[in-house]
């Protein structure tokens, strides 16, 4: 209607001259507040976006090592937090030096940029930026996209720190992470966000429930299946044996951290907010996300007291994240009740798959498989209930490309660790902890152990 | 002056034409850069502070969860974090049934529309706002506003989860949580924020001292003398028997948490960011917010050092957060120097107010009733200090018609859930803590228990 | 192009009537959306980049109390949790009655503005900024810069503390605190940020590597030799005795809370987000701060691995806050790479700097002198690799000139101090732990001490 309106006055302002009233005309439509957004409010909008958005879900990193230093036993934290650290730092560095080059086909990515002087492949390397140059909205150019993308880059390792916690080395795990994050994340990324060839095929995934969290974890199944289970996980007799986590408010904290992340997850990937359409899009994938992450927290709280008699809080921290992995690929066309129900069957789904895993002797720490991969596929699969542009077919081909992708190569990546500098920590270190064999360094040394 | 400008402009626009200088005249006025705001870009501004302030009233759920996981007993701390994450996750799902159309007269419930296939009652079912929708600035229609007014329903439900801590069921607390988040909130909410009488009397109440944090604190304080004391508690002698939290640093990150979260709470409850006179009133809101919560824990702070000789930690923490609800009605026009007194009598509230429902036997774990109901008062009763649109007589009115409402209604719903499904945890129970027997979870199993 | 693009429509609009095509033209021109941010977009935005980063930087408050709460013994934790509130509370209350108009010439601090009636002195007096005032952009009346600087101001009092832990008595903290937020940092602040004679001399520092991170270093060390070493840190024979910190989970979530404050901290410094240039400029910066912080981390992690055999997560974290102080003072004309180096180097030298201030006999328990004074100078003198506005000479004439005007004023304050309340525990009182005998509260009240 705006457009229309001012289309009209446009047109008023050119008839009425020849009809002598000019004058009222004019100032009317001078007077008149314009609608439109300045195209350098377009771009300063989107740019907002990206780095909001960036935030937000560079504090999830914080969220991750929270969640898995709750989740793991104090004897093993200080290794927990470390990796998280350093997982970050060093996908924050190679995602810059290699990674988001391979992922999207503009990077002017070159040995030689590397090798000349200053690193830099053409990323970030104009200052100054000028109103001259909004005309190509390079996002890229200014750093806003490459803040948002590192961060996704950057989830897809936390996601692998935490299934194979409590007996993997330090290093082996980071010589992981740089591959992950340099070559693995961003080749597969970049067939759907790089305009490849999922996305020619019409595949969908908003904001990455395949693309980011079950490439996490299907690099984790790879890492937890070659790892092996923690001694005294699985009794001889078949039994499973829970091993509780040492710190539940540090582990609810980081859920909440991850929930409040999901926003700029969900929400940046809209990639735009200079318009009212983007705004509100916005503003409902918001609302769709949140409302997930309460569906699968519920589910899992409802779930587990008919379950088994008692309310499991480390299902509900996970159920709600699940909720949150499920909405992921598609936040934008569910109606609130829909996705509140796609959440709600990604907690049910994270209820089953623990034990399944279990039955399956994969030891995962923290439950990042369930969550991330398992309600990721779901996640996926759910896009066409919603959106009609979205075929089963295409999604399932896509999950299933990705998925052997990164299943196939993460485990030649983690085989290759385990010859050349090995994966796993001596069998006293696992006993008395990684933290004092392994970082000469206990995270909660007043307080005595049970 | 802009204005006057722009119609200066406008005018010399026609008339210059007359005069043959139309050249120079339109130059000039094209390269001129336009001061007013286009309509779009007031939509995606005002959105867009909805959407901020939402993502951070949410995180001021885990700040509640931290606060209160630290001031109870790590026996009962599996079952506070339980409590907080599950009754967001209801709160988010209830008031989007039920509760938001209950609030604004605006949304289109009916039975129907719930029952018909997928949930909805009017909310959010517009996919792909566009420009012409902008006219009518329908933030509900996008799901910005409903994200917003979402997040203070929950806080809401947080405040009763920390005064009834150590003591209440699982199950039975949530029950109570549905009710308030889906129609005792929303109910009174739409008296003043609805468009409602006590709207229409005159009522001021910004961002909710009365309308969130009172509600909060009535509805505790219902539960609180239905529930009964804590066992050990309050002597036979009459003694009051201090039972300290677990990690006063938990703790005191919730409080940080909420703090943070309260720019949002009461900046976000500008409702508009699309104009300089609105930016400039949440900066000020900004201001003045900040300086209520330094006035209460240093008024907290000092009076705890003089009455006891130590300065108190937690009385510090809570004599913040009562800052922070004193000027929560009123956070505009306070001179900064106003804020922080009016801030500064809700932290002596707090230190007064504590030992004084000790004296009543009223046992209320984290001090939620001081807080929010308490300093809730007062600072809607300190509108009429800085506002002149506001009469002590109306703001007294309105703050027992809103008490009287939710503490009857409250006492009513905690009567029939205590005669219905029971309300408290058994003796032994409670004494060998919630977690064990409630949750079959500890939250800290590694650390020995004093 | 924009600009010309737009002359040239309105060159064409003037011309083209003579030519009978103006219906045509004008039609064209209505319909083109404009380029051009209008001057109330520009306030808004502006008001807004101060807002989103005074909220950003507001969040260190409680990075730093769980960064300091996580390395102090357990005994010693109440303390310095309330020592972080109070005295970011304090610096909220001081800042706004004397600091910032000491700072800003164009307060108008006067002894009669205080003393009339309601506090406040010149700060925030307008309500109601409306369209007319845009003009003059007095961000300072309407309170967003107030908010932003405040931040700075107070995080300057949040380095010293950590510093003096775990001996330092509560009031005479306060007190040099009250003393260094009131008129210590507004005071250097004003000759560089104040457009003071370092800033004619064309200093550089664009978020405060000096300006606030060296200059709460400096009044650290001034109290960490006047305050002396814990109990038990140095032995009689020069050995060192480390005395690791309570609980690294915290120590880590501190951090990560810093990290995420430190994109408002440096981003916010830009001023302004109102066009393409400053938006593109607050991405970049957001894009090396976050890399300079990775270059830290993963510079300290090498280097213990290497020194030590094993890494050192309290040094990673110092590392990662290290590069963010050297990033500080120019994170805008770096390349991504040259960032990363910029803040590997500051990793480096915290790894350095901790042991050469232990065989100094000066006890810093958190690193705080390493981190914020090192690295601050550090990050001072890169300035000139990368930004040829700056020069050598100048930068280390201003930074000799801070140090040393904050160095001795500080010095004489502790001293003065010292002099009158006394500055440290009695021996009993430090060995036992300052919670139960300053505090009469525990942080962990249920958990054994080791």
């Amino acid at each position: 209607m705006n457009f229309m309106l001012k289309l009209g006055l446009a047109a008023m302002l050119v008839a009425l001259p020849q009809l002598g009233l000019a004058q009222e005309a004019t100032a009317t439509a001078e007077a008149a507040t314009p609608a439109a957004v300045p195209t350098d409010v377009v771009f300063i909008l989107n740019s907002l976006l990206f780095l909001i958005g960036g935030v937000l879900v560079f504090f999830m990193a914080a969220g991750f090592a929270m969640l898995e230093a709750g989740l793991v036993r104090s004897k093993n934290v200080t290794m927990q937090l470390t990796k998280n650290v350093a997982l970050f730092s060093l996908a924050a560095i190679f995602y810059y030096l290699i990674g988001y080059n391979l992922m999207y086909p503009l990077g002017t990515w070159s040995v030689e940029g590397i090798l000349s002087g200053v690193w830099g492949p053409g990323v970030l390397e104009a200052v100054g930026v000028t109103a001259e140059d909004a005309d190509d909205y390079s996002y890229a150019a200014t750093g806003s996209d490459f803040i948002f993308q590192l961060m996704f880059c950057a989830a897809t390792a936390s996601i692998v720190s935490g299934a194979l916690a409590e007996r993997i080395k330090l290093w082996p795990f980071l010589v992981f992470t740089i591959i992950l994050t340099a070559v693995i994340y961003p080749l597969q990324a970049s067939w759907k966000w790089g305009g490849g060839f999922l996305d020619e095929m019409g595949f969908l995934d908003f904001a990455g429930s395949t693309v980011v969290h079950s490439v996490g974890g299907w690099a984790a199944l790879a890492g937890a299946i070659i790892l092996g289970p923690r001694i005294g996980k699985y009794g001889k007799d078949g039994k499973v044996h829970p091993i509780p986590g040492s710190n539940l408010a540090l582990a609810t904290l980081g859920m909440f951290i991850l929930w409040l992340g999901w926003f700029g997850f969900n929400g940046g990937s809209q990639l735009a907010m200079g318009s009212v359409g983007d705004v509100a899009d916005v503003s409902r994938i918001f609302a769709n996300t949140n409302t997930a992450a309460a569906g699968g927290a519920v589910a899992a709280l409802i779930l587990t007291q008919l379950l088994y008699k008692k309310p499991d809080l480390t299902m509900v921290l996970n159920g709600a994240l699940a909720g949150l992995v499920s909405i992921t690929a598609e936040p934008l066309t569910p109606s609130l009740g829909a996705a509140t129900l796609i959440g709600a069957v990604g907690g049910v789904i994270v209820v089953f798959a623990v034990p399944f895993l279990d039955k399956l002797k994969i030891d995962d720490v923290v439950g990042a498989i369930p969550v991330h991969l398992f309600a990721g596929i779901w996640g996926t699969l759910a896009v066409p209930l919603t959106n009609s542009d979205a075929s089963f077919g295409t999604q399932i081909i896509s999950i299933v490309i990705v998925g052997a992708f990164v299943l196939i190569a993460s485990a030649v990546v983690w085989m290759i660790i385990k010859a050349s500098m090995g994966l796993r920590v001596d069998e006293e270190t696992e006993i008395n902890g990684l933290d004092m064999a392994e970082m000469g360094m206990e995270a909660y040394p007043e307080f005595s152990k049970g």
